[in-house]
């Protein structure tokens, strides 16, 4: 096996938070045990061509393999899943609820909370920002409402940990400043579960070297 | 091999006009050559217990084949790609990167699209709309920009026609009324070839009748 190189932001607009979506993949490739390389790219660079190439959004990560070059946490994550053991069951129907999980932590759970996090980073110097800002936390709030009565006084989502439950932590993660997660006692248990995770520790602490050396 | 159930709205909010998400559940399963039956559930009964023990989120579609009960429409299509050959390469690179393409449409094209839905269907009313809706539809159309450059002259993303050509196809679907799809000749081409297709036109008349009917 060769040794896949993923791209990563020289310097995070989070300073290290673990925000930025590397870092979920990192934890991917530390809870699998596949070692790996990181190119830093600058945020200018993103946009250039050399970058557009591997991802047309111009957005990290991206993930390299001989050939193989890959963007979107979910394909990545989703790639370094299959291939080594410790994030899918091997049961199919377990593996197919698993997947599920993973694209509901992306299409259903991610979008109301980067629409919050738009609302304060683009348009947090608009009239209507004061006004608007409860209604769209409230999407995000309902949503969490959902995931936190599926969740109940389970640990993950369905099963062991999965891949699943790796991409809903970093989703929600996000939240945790506006206070809208500790409105949810056991979806912030659930988020510090994930976060006492060895591998995530291994995950955070690498993106923070990066992050800390800028 | 059993067949499966998916879920619809018995009376769709767009009336036919195909942008439901069981639309492009259907749409896999009459490429793949998939027989199913469909259950029809009202707007209330969405949200009661018995459709939230299938989908956390009180939505449509679901998928139901036997002990497996799956929702998402990424994991659903994924998992219908993956039961009979039509929609994934063979060739394991050639597959993560369909996969990367299903994941591009439902992760970076798709929130942008919905945010401008939200700006007109939530929003409409609100004192900020007017001067909001364009600020929301250029982030559709930065989006939409980079697609346009990565499709470029070609049929499809990457090769034939796969999974990630129609998620991305149905995702492109919603935005034409707002004239922003036209923008983009390519895109708008792209998504008529994906709509020629047989197995859209039997899944499209599929979901017509369901709405002609209500």
């Amino acid at each position: 096996m060769t040794t896949p190189t993923i791209t990563a932001l020289a310097a995070s607009p989070d300073g290290g938070k673990g925000l930025a979506r590397d870092t979920r993949v990192r934890w991917a490739l530390e809870e699998v045990g596949q070692p790996y390389e990181v190119r830093l790219v600058s945020f200018g660079a993103m946009k250039e061509p050399a970058h557009l190439a591997l991802h047309p959004f111009g957005q990290i990560p991206t993930y390299e393999d001989g050939d193989l070059v890959l963007f979107e946490t979910g394909s990545i994550i989703f790639h370094i899943a299959q291939r080594r053991a410790g994030l899918l069951p091997v049961d199919a129907n377990a593996r197919a609820r698993t997947i599920t999980w993973m694209f509901a932590a992306l299409s259903s759970v991610e979008p109301p909370i980067l629409e919050l996090a738009n609302a304060k980073l683009l348009e947090g110097d608009k009239p209507w920002s004061k006004e608007r800002l409860p209604l769209v936390s409230d999407r995000a709030r309902d949503r969490l409402k959902q995931l936190s009565a599926r969740l109940g006084s389970a640990d993950w989502l369905d099963g062991g940990f999965s891949v699943g439950d790796l991409m809903m932590v970093h989703v929600l993660q996000r939240l945790k400043p506006s206070g809208i997660l500790d409105e949810f006692p056991n979806l912030a248990a659930y988020v510090a579960r994930g976060e006492a995770r060895p591998a995530y520790k291994r995950a955070f602490a690498a993106q923070l070297t990066v992050n800390t050396d800028a």
